[in-house]
């Protein structure tokens, strides 16, 4: 249960405070606003605050007064050639404004992207709530052979048990401790966190554009990105999809859905078009590339890797 | 007049779209929404869009739940605590947004603030409203003695006329030179625009949050900017002391107002108000630092620059 | 003759004054350190300083402390793999810096990628050389009829001289009249300086790693970039060649030769690939789309535009 | 010792390596470079590149060809204008590149500059060396009661001997239950890490211009900040000052040194000197800014918080 019984009373109340505006309203995000989306075991996204919409978009990228055509094919023509062609200030006309709360290891990833707006509960100034992660069982799996970064197979799930046991106990007495080095010894709040575990709760204010917002949905929304991650990434992109539907269309077409094809890969593919053996020793690829090539087109001629 | 017959149905077309919404919502900035402030003889400062308030800065500084305190005492301390200490990163939190219209020169100055988002007009894609700043005669001065980026007493009216017959004359040409390259010759428009003048007027959106726009103000509201951009900035002013009343206080009473005591600065301030004897020689400053500090602090003995 | 007698001693002193360092040093570059090559009529680009080398991208993403793996075979592959998959942030571990001379026109442009360092000749602090850009006749061509920020045909001989004549005589008076306006009135240089036209040449120092200029390269190579633009980006590209020839034989193949196949014309690929009949109406694609994926694959089958 | 054996050799092999060049060249900083500084008990900061100089500085602001006006007396009034003007731009053209290995919760706060470009050591990728952090006996403090982020008043020896044995005890079962994750279960390196404590170290490359440098070192040195991370900025502090000496000297004066008058400190610092009475409560400070204002200029007079 993310939300205790203050912060749902705060939510409610936020909730309850509408108001009338000029400006440019999404009633499918309305309903969504201060709400968490649950993630993870205690983790959450909340929608806090947005800005703009698809047409200001368009708006931006006519730099007119209008708020878009108001001819709904011709925006979604433009929003479709802007991201095609990536065009991309247009897109930093919106902004959209989360309330996060997320395991330090991957808050620590997340923070790579420099483009973004944070405020992060201190842990010198106030101490931290004891929550850490626990992965499900089903979520524990062996190193990734051919994936350096990566998992592979789950474990059995005996084994499964005695490494939840492990990490359970090591994080629970890491926040034991935390706890009464400030009781006891009253040791200062700075020095007291330094033994908390990686992954300890922690809770940010992010705000970021989106064009940004994109750019880290497809980096973090990709397979490879850790499986933590990804739930976050995942509650963020249901978010965007119903706050700027042409713009998400756009995106699963042209940048989530495309495929990047090299100079080489050109090459190959125009030579299968008209009709010639194509083999990896004479395209110029690696293995590697020789046998992602063919899985994207289908391709299974060739030398698998 | 600034805004044409179209652009003004366009806008009470904006202003007369309301909506409910959960969002932090100012009626004093919607009492503004989409209307221009007339800013020179043909630009404006358009508001097109705004998130947050003083209550969001506080929410995020303490990464709650809620809206503020609702305590509206304690929510002024913190943002003068944030100000005084420059806590930059909860003032990142609110975000503008502004149509502009505004001569060329004036937008390279503007253009230099990189921490903000821009859709400007182009020249290679449309034919450019042929426009020019001509400034009032008044505003013409020769230039300054003292300040080598400034100017000094006014022209007499007489030589005001002849500067202004020069000025107009030529950009009055330039701009015929513009629009019969493209109907004569059907010269590319990236081509033609070549010769325009710098006092031509382009437009553009403009997104920055609420930091990066008080650096900009500390900036360009300080009586050295350039005369025509402070026209702008004292625009962009009304603007946000309406948007953020607590913030903008703050602003005044420790970036505006403040002055910044060099090292040197702070032992001659200190020696006088020990009652001992100080001088620009001893003192260590220059004799420009030494008539700026006596200048601010009121201390007129000592060694007039 | 884009440098005068002066600066061109000073280049020349700047070349003699040779140092000892530990640092990574690229001989090609340094042949060029300080030398301006000419761009455009008056223009150049000039190498001023630079950090990093290739084995710099290989030492930062490995947080080694060795200078690269010295298996020359191994970092090439890396470098290669990491442009291939976006990892970008190594490429920012080298910087490069230019003095350049260019028109205001391009400079208006250039300005727009905001992650650089900049410092500009002010045109209220110093008076501006007045020298300004003419096209060469055969530079001059009608509005593109397909591309709207474009151009297309020459014009004829007769009328290009035609509109020299013009762009001269526009020009040349602008600067008359800026010379005149200080000399004749002592106008303030800020005020003089508006009518001068977009066509006279700025200069700045400008700083940009390595990540960033690639991007920078990616968008002002492309066809589509103005042709005065590209005059720059192609003086530029040739350093960068020389400076870290693997990172930029890695970005041709996977950036400037590379193509992005969307999720619908994946589709179209793999349909051609497997032999199935394909057309544009049944594609889900534009016309515009259909014709490029003609293009790029040799594709020559179906619907033209 | 923070340097094994083989980083050792390496570190020697890259200052065996010396090269010509034109570029800028500081002797103090080639004497320093590749050369670890230890920090804490660990860690280190270690200079791998640099570009640029004080002259470079002045270079960019004059926007000249020359390095410099090699009257050193002009140079360092430039620099010291360029500082005090809080003209910031000139300060950008410099860059500086570290390896630093630091303890997680010192790189949270680190990471937080936005404005460097950073390739950090990935726990996903590689298996991290089972070092952490340990405080000296002298360092554990308790929580200051005056400054909510700070700590007070040293624990007592026995108090001290407590809590260290807690926390390397904490610390080191940490370690060892990665280790034992990763060796018995196979555990992926992504999962096995997560309870890893803040205390373990990192290491990354960094690189920011000396402008972010300096604002970066402002903020670091304050004693505001946390003592761990004091022992970094002091060491690249030392770094900076080798570096470019001028810039540094106009940086301890009008930065470190200075001190930001509100203005209603302004008026009663001009009461003060006018020799009016001064007291707290008709002044406009709050009781903590009255106290800093006469403990900053030595006004002992007045009410005493």
């Amino acid at each position: 249960m993310p939300i205790d019984e203050r912060s749902a009373e705060e939510i409610a109340q936020a909730r309850s405070r509408s108001a009338t505006t000029l400006r440019p309203t999404v009633p499918a995000l309305e309903a969504r606003l201060h709400q968490p989306t649950p993630c993870l075991d205690h983790g959450f996204v909340r929608l806090v605050d947005y800005m703009g919409d698809d047409a200001a978009v368009v708006q931006a990228a006519r730099v007119s007064y209008g708020a878009g055509t108001r001819k709904l094919r011709e925006d979604r023509g433009l929003i479709r050639y802007l991201m095609r062609h990536r065009h991309t200030t247009p897109f930093e006309m919106c902004e959209l404004k989360l309330h996060v709360k997320l395991p330090i290891f991957v808050a620590r990833q997340w923070i790579r992207h420099r483009t973004a707006s944070v405020n992060e509960i201190s842990g010198r100034y106030s101490v931290l709530d004891t929550e850490f992660y626990t992965p499900a069982a089903q979520d524990l799996a062996v190193q990734s052979a051919s994936n350096r970064q990566g998992r592979g197979a789950e474990l059995s799930p005996e084994q499964a048990q005695q490494v939840l046991a492990i990490l359970q106990h090591e994080a629970a007495g890491a926040h034991a401790s935390y706890a009464q080095l400030m009781e006891r010894f009253d040791l200062a709040r700075e020095l007291a966190r330094i033994n908390l575990t990686l992954s300890t709760y922690t809770q940010w204010y992010w705000k970021i554009d989106l064009h940004n917002l994109l750019h880290f949905l497809a980096l973090r929304l990709h397979p490879h990105a850790q499986r933590e991650f990804r739930v976050y990434s995942q509650a963020i992109a249901e978010i965007v999809a119903a706050w700027v539907p042409t713009t998400w269309e756009a995106f699963e077409d042209y940048r989530l859905g495309a495929h990047t094809v090299s100079r080489q890969e050109v090459q190959v593919i125009k030579a299968a078009l008209a009709g010639q053996p194509v083999d990896q020793p004479s395209s110029g690829l690696s293995k590697r590339e020789w046998a992602e090539l063919m899985r994207t087109f289908g391709l299974e001629q060739g030398d698998p890797e």
